[in-house]
């Protein structure tokens, strides 16, 4: 099987080894429904409050603040559609650069009678400035903000965002789920009330994502019915994904004070690299996850370069995967005042744990013979 | 590791070895974003194309019908909520002894102006004779009557239904999730418009279901966003499980023939056995799921049964899994007008492809020694 060097860890991440071995027990003899009575409901009930406390630890919550869901994006619509369906119509602000699953949901909510306000972000992608002073004079009910975004990692202050939200006693939510494992993220310092997180992301299965949520909270269920997880979402509890997701949680937060620096030395050669080709790296001028660049070469075409990317042996993504069937130009950029022929160039390359030196060089390489072959392709076209 | 006798099938299942063995890979060092535009991410996506294919063909639909869902959960909110979205507010109409993810979503649409009415069901669990007729006479929008229950075993006669249902034009829903593996289950000789499937149930994993929906039904999706399964469920896929879904289905189907009658023989030895103890089997005169014996032993509590069974190495179910954090006697039970204090006895012994006649020998003489001891308890108690 020919397998490229995968630098597309905003992706997903391949399944830690240590998480795999944590979840094999419960696809095999450790069957049980978490709600039977018996000895292999208990079992299973047994290992999902581990996992619960795991995932608490992990980002500094209590165990019951932890509502375990598919994923993040079912924890993100959760959090939008459940919050805005207990709450009289009003004003849902997100930022202009969240993911589609924070995005869509909240633009939804039009459709009973909400009013959806996108808050502008400066070039650099970050929520600043008048256009953040002028949501909060909208005075919204519901505020999402996303803690890093997944194509440029760009961070956002959240715990100065959420301080200065307060006076409109808003609940805000944070997109966290590219941020954990990259980053330290503790539920009290950032000041949220609510906040996801997805497995996939940190080592963990797919399968499994949360919403953190602060009690005073009230949500309707995305999923209604048996009442799991507080009757905020029913079905049978994913056992094996969730313990898995408690292992990559811990695993993850006990590495990030080591990965996080290895990750931004690595980080630093690749845009050094690519600026050295030319390349024009977006949001360089504002804090960002150690792991991710998002840049473009001029003139060249983003999905033509990944595609000659992977045959070369290095899988990157030319914009967010979660909506690459959709050929526009990244949502991210153009809110940032990415020119749309820029934005098309755009290219993420995205680091993780397994990725090493070796991996960058060789990328790097490639990467100078491919743009000068598309380079010298598109001269003699012209 | 103490392990009883699993007699608890229609919880959940163990996962069949061979659907394990193919999810393995996906676990390992296939790992990519169904999305993602590289080697690993078109990997992921053909397994995915697959896997919608074994589902379809499991249930003689066409693979474009076939929405991924979380579980049978959430492919029954999906269709209440998403069918409910994008009309205007009308009759729900849904039968007494539905599963409370069917139930509890369909009452919720009260809250946006919709009215819900419960089909009654006779003596024996059965949607028919005038509260049928009385619920088409209300003109419902939306329909949803489970093929086989969980508690009971006993089928609708949905065809039949969809069929009368049709001078309505009501969307028609059916949840299978009991009666797939169990008996052919045929998405148009069924004759509905929706059809609901999980995979734990059918010796697949947890993380995996499927709302199969004809073409012309218009959803809203529950969890919007990156835009996977035609726009109406997002979320990055959840390969392994799909990958295990698919297998799980394909296996379930081709045994059908070969299981249901070796699982009718089996219940008929359990229910002769109960009935020899004096025990009433609820829905016994009706059609009923071939693995599946509901019944109550008079005078003698299910969930003090259910516990000195499990000690004794017999994992067996009081009500239905899903509800049994809630002690209230099964709805089902009421629904077909039992005397709660009858239904407070009830026990389900349910048989699936590992369970032997030697499981069932053992489990009936147990519960003889059982029934005993605790009939002497009660009436020295006298
Ligand atoms: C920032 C962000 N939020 C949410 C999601 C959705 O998470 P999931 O894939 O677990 O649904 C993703 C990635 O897909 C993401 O990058
Ligand atoms: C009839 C029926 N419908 C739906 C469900 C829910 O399926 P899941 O556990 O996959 O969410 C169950 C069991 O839990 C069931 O028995």
């Amino acid at each position: 099987m020919f397998r490229p060097a995968y630098l597309d860890w905003n992706a997903t991440t391949p399944l830690d080894p240590a998480v795999r071995d944590a979840m094999l027990p419960w696809l095999g003899e450790r069957f049980g429904n978490a709600s039977s009575r018996h000895e292999y409901g208990r079992q299973a009930r047994a290992a999902i409050d581990e996992a619960r406390a795991r995932v608490a630890a992990a980002v500094g919550a209590h165990p019951t603040e932890v509502i375990f869901t598919s994923g993040g994006s079912e924890a993100n619509n959760l959090f939008v559609k459940g919050a805005a369906a207990l709450l009289k119509p009003a004003t849902v602000a997100v930022s202009a650069i969240e993911h589609p699953c924070v995005r869509e949901p909240a633009r939804q909510l039009r459709r009973q009678g909400w009013s959806f306000q996108e808050i502008a972000v400066d070039a650099e992608g970050v929520v600043a400035g008048p256009a953040w002073r002028a949501a909060l004079d909208a005075r919204p009910a519901l505020i999402s903000v996303m803690l890093a975004n997944n194509e440029t990692g760009v961070l956002q202050d959240i715990p100065r965002l959420a301080e200065e939200a307060r006076p409109t006693r808003a609940w805000f939510h944070t997109d966290a789920v590219q941020a954990l494992g990259k980053l330290p993220v503790d539920f009290r310092a950032l000041g949220v009330h609510a906040l996801s997180l997805s497995a996939h992301k940190v080592g963990g299965p797919l399968g499994a994502g949360a919403l953190v949520l602060d009690k005073r909270v009230e949500l309707a269920p995305l999923v209604a019915g048996g009442g799991q997880e507080r009757n905020l979402r029913s079905g049978t509890e994913n056992v094996a994904a969730i313990v898995g997701f408690g292992v990559a949680c811990e695993r993850a937060a006990g590495r990030v004070a080591d990965e996080a620096p290895r990750l931004r030395r690595l980080r630093e050669v690749v845009e050094a690299g690519v600026v050295a080709l030319g390349a024009r790296v977006f949001s360089m001028g504002a804090e960002r996850l150690p792991n991710t660049v998002f840049f473009a070469l001029e003139g060249l075409d983003g999905e033509t370069l990944v595609g000659k990317l992977d045959r070369a042996g290095h899988a990157v993504a030319s914009g967010s995967a979660c909506s690459s069937a959709n050929p526009e130009p990244s949502h991210t950029l153009l809110a940032m005042g990415v020119e749309p022929t820029v934005a098309r160039g755009a290219v993420r390359v995205s680091l993780g744990r397994d990725t090493t030196a070796a991996d960058v060089d060789a990328f790097l390489a490639t990467l100078g013979v491919l743009a000068a072959e598309l380079r010298q392709m598109t001269a003699l076209a012209v």
